[in-house]
């Protein structure tokens, strides 16, 4: 199964999602034909350099023999390929060796590397978090010696947060970092689950550690950001010594088999600081954050990749009668093309949150104007846990109704589908948790300013919901999004006005709303700027509107009522109750 | 991670669904104590015997070589147990060597094989299927030779229907059965998907195959039923030579490792006809319908396995404060408890739907009075599709919420909660995929008598509405239940007026709809049943009814409005404007 790059779905989306105005302001120099030149060059890339290697990938793996890890099958190749291509340092700072783009414009990019090859997208996408981390945090060394290597993928980048007993709770942290008496550190301790930890695809690695002084604070108060490079660096810049760090193993996976996932044993490996003393945590999430807006659009590529599996499959398998396909290919099955009208439109509204959040992060760095970047930047807060979590879930779901669409052949591996619906499954799990992603949406985003971020969204999407009923062939789309908004209000208030276990139970139902009508007035944003327009693209956007509202939005109201159930039922139920 | 046979919850899941009734009236002998005697014994079975292979099928799995498939590791021995056990005979007719239990006894006791190896359990599962096949429609010969064998378990059975082109369109079935002169066949041919197609576990194999006479009519009424032994048979029931079939290969799965799926090779196999010659279709059915309440059993066995693994996790990792646990185990986390319970609700719901079907088959096949066997037999037909197709959609719903609760250890392979998301991928696909489910729902079963029966089942669900709105404790479950059979009853009139592609379009949501209200007025059947008891496990049932009721009940009526969307956007949007 090819991958078809979906440049025209892509450029679409960053259009209504406000990136031709953030580039009028803030990017003089980038107009929408380099934005359409930028993407078609990048999913011609993804097209034929990193989508053909995801089969082996998954079938072959990441290799770890004698302390060292070998990527999989052309994946080293690939990645020199991607950094000579210059696509690892599409939206980094200029001053750094990056090209300046959008950070929304990265994302799209960055969307057709997942789709077409999520094991490998991983690496990129975790060398972007350093780039973050050390460009906001970095010492003028690191940005002097590293960032740049970072930026242009030479050198590759990992976040070393978990260990054993510290997963979503980070305040568990136990890595050690003792003073070298040099103004440096050595580092002692064992981090599990660090994605391309080590690898034979670049020169050097550049590990972010989370660790703590030995007089630190307990808790999440005492835990410091560290820089541990796989191989030592003069102050020239030149590769030293191997530094005393190494992967202990790699974890057999469900899925991403191409992505080696080690573990990290860091037995007086030397580290800088990075940014201040026991203020670690903070630092990490401008990392984290970074990531949990990758993981999302990896929700959308990888049900984009299974979506266009499925498609293509149904075009071709012959089957029974059907009311649609005087050939009989499965596509014309009503029951199949819901499904595939399903998938897509859940694709298109999860691509669209989450471009739209890149669009925030940019308009809340980039703005003239101040009050701009604070309303971009608290939205983009309040899209980010959205974004991650919805996406994900869709990307698990979609992933599955791929493989249903195949029937049997779905289940064999060798059809492919099954790698997405396996693929798919981290991302739900990693950057926190979709359930920490809930937490973070009632307990810290939902009540920003008390409440206004979201007023101020609820009324933005009722003028869409106006303007949807007041446009023939959109009325049921506004009639639904209108409810649907209400519904989200509704359960906001809720949320507001009961903290504590009560609102926390009512987390991921809240979130899954969320999503849903944000996911629906993006769908109705696109409709309403395409309307006029008679083409056959066109007219499917406003049926995947109508589709999405009508399997989807309808359902808000009762959403809602899941979300303020309380936690009384919750509470009372002993785990001896129910069999354990 | 054990297994814990969930004798409790079984013995009250039937008990609610009516089978101390039918036990008082058609089986004498049987009694409450006996029922559970029998349940416990199974379980202890299921725990000691197959649970603990069910990872080495998984990760060994069966193997082909030299034409000859080998089960996985202890498979072979473990079928001994169960055969001389005497589970394989549970509800068979004791003219045939069968313990003549309720069919619906059989049942729980098969959710448990299934959930301690559900790679296992499809060989008997298939056995099942060919014993009802022939006690309906074989031959003296058939009955007197073969029955008792695969009634024993010292034979196992398997269905031969799928062929590449011939997959849920039957009528493509192109294994040619030509007359060998004397009365029997030879068949020609190659079958895939084969369930069990070979083994060394057992003495014979008995395959039922589809195939169609040289002269016989196109389409599916020229397909017949024959019988192929692995090895022959004479007539005084000896093994003879092997026949002239063979396993050509196994599949590489996605899950279910330890079950060899065959393609099997027809090269002039001698065969016998059953039943009547081109009305295999039909014959065949009653294998299906066995087989596809046994597959929704298997969802719902899947998911208590992944359920019990979940909890069993979510009680002993400690991360964070947790509110409700003083220890920090995740299990005192508000949105993990609300996920185990949501996970816990479906269960019951779907193990209650699907012994209710069992019920019904028995009833309407040994109820002294007529009409009340006509009325069960309705209903059980308008069950069989929602107890495939809605189980078997939660088994991978509450597998994939199993992993997300054991967080990124969820997707290592070696913790276990993966396999679960794996096995239970194939259950809405094999037996009529679930969209053939639905089809059958909207276009057969939800018009039978013109919608008398959807009607009679509508009006006992107002009752139990009723009911559980005056009861307290249950009012909301009573509100909901109620607005949930309204909306279930627009949406059956609206798929009764609108045949052809507009009810095609809305099958699967009608058929989730169906699900989700029948399973909550199970739920709400149970809490009734308990009022009054104090006991935690008794407290969780009602609590359980409430969240079900909250967390899904409250979603019908949107979900029927997704129903009664008509196929308009459906028909008209192009592969290509999907991008294909």
């Amino acid at each position: 199964m090819t991958f078809r790059a979906p440049v025209r779905d892509l450029a679409f989306a960053l259009k209504t999602v406000g990136h031709s105005a953030l580039m009028a302001q803030a990017f003089p120099d980038l107009d929408e034909d380099t934005v359409l030149a930028v993407l078609e060059a990048a999913g011609a890339f993804t097209e034929s350099e990193l989508a053909p290697l995801n089969r082996k990938g998954d079938t072959e793996g990441a290799k770890y023999a004698n302390g060292k890890v070998t990527a999989a099958p052309g994946f080293a190749a690939a990645y020199q390929a991607f950094v000579a291509g210059g696509w690892n340092a599409l939206s980094s700072d200029p001053e750094y060796g990056g090209q300046g783009l959008t950070g929304a414009l990265g994302l799209a990019v960055f969307e057709m590397v997942h789709a077409s090859n999520m094991a490998f997208g991983l690496c990129p996408m975790l060398t972007q978090g350093a780039i973050e981390a050390l460009a906001l945090h970095g010492t003028e060394r690191q940005k002097r010696l590293v960032l740049p290597k970072l930026v242009s993928g030479e050198w590759t980048g990992t976040m070393n947060l978990t260990e054993p007993q510290a997963g979503s709770d980070l305040a568990a942290v136990a890595t050690r970092a003792e003073p070298d008496g040099k103004g440096g550190y050595r580092l002692h301790g064992q981090k599990i689950y660090i994605t391309w930890g080590d690898h034979d695809a670049a020169d050097n690695i550049c590990h972010l550690v989370l660790a703590r002084l030995p007089d630190a604070p307990p808790g999440v108060k005492g835990i410091s950001l560290f820089l541990a490079t796989k191989r030592l660096v003069d102050d020239a810049g030149n590769l030293g010594d191997p530094n005393d760090l190494r992967a202990g193993s790699i974890e057999h996976k469900l899925g991403i088999h191409g992505s080696p996932t080690c573990v990290m044993l860091f037995e007086g490996a030397q580290a800088e600081l990075v940014g201040e003393l026991n203020n670690g945590i903070a630092h990490m999430f401008v990392m984290m954050n970074a990531a949990r807006l990758q993981v999302g659009v990896q929700g959308v590529a990888i049900a984009e990749r299974a979506f266009q599996q499925a498609l293509a499959f149904a075009q071709e398998r012959k089957q029974g009668r059907a009311a649609w396909a005087p050939d009989g290919a499965i596509y014309g099955h009503p029951d199949v093309r819901r499904s595939l009208l399903l998938m897509k439109a859940k694709i298109e509204a999860a691509r669209a949150i989450c471009l739209s959040t890149g669009v925030l992060n940019d308009v809340a760095r980039l703005a003239v104007d101040e009050a701009a970047r604070a309303v971009a930047k608290a939205r983009a807060e309040l899209f980010t846990p959205i974004a991650k979590a919805w996406s994900t879930d869709i990307g698990v779901e979609v992933a599955s109704m791929g493989v249903q669409i195949h029937g049997g052949m779905g289940f064999i591996e060798e059809t492919g589908a099954a790698q997405h619906y396996r693929d798919a499954r981290i991302a739900p799990i990693y950057e926190g948790t979709n359930g920490i992603q809930a937490i973070d949406l009632v307990g810290r985003k939902a009540p920003m300013e008390n409440g206004a971020v979201v007023d101020a969204l609820a009324a933005e999407m009722h003028e869409t919901a106006n303007a949807l009923s007041g446009t023939p062939g959109l009325e049921t789309v506004g009639a639904r999004l209108e409810a649907g908004v209400a519904a989200l209000e509704r359960a906001t208030d809720w949320i507001l006005a009961n903290k504590g276990p009560n609102a926390l139970s009512g987390a991921t139902p809240y979130l899954k709303l969320a999503g849903d009508v944000v996911g629906g007035w993006m769908l109705g944003l696109q409709a309403l700027a395409l309307v006029g327009a008679t083409d056959d693209w066109s007219a499917s956007k406003a049926a995947l509107a109508r589709v999405y509202s009508a399997q989807i939005l309808a359902q808000a109201p009762g959403l809602a009522e899941g979300v303020m159930e309380g936690a009384g039922d919750y509470e009372a139920v002993s785990a001896h109750a129910l069999g354990g």
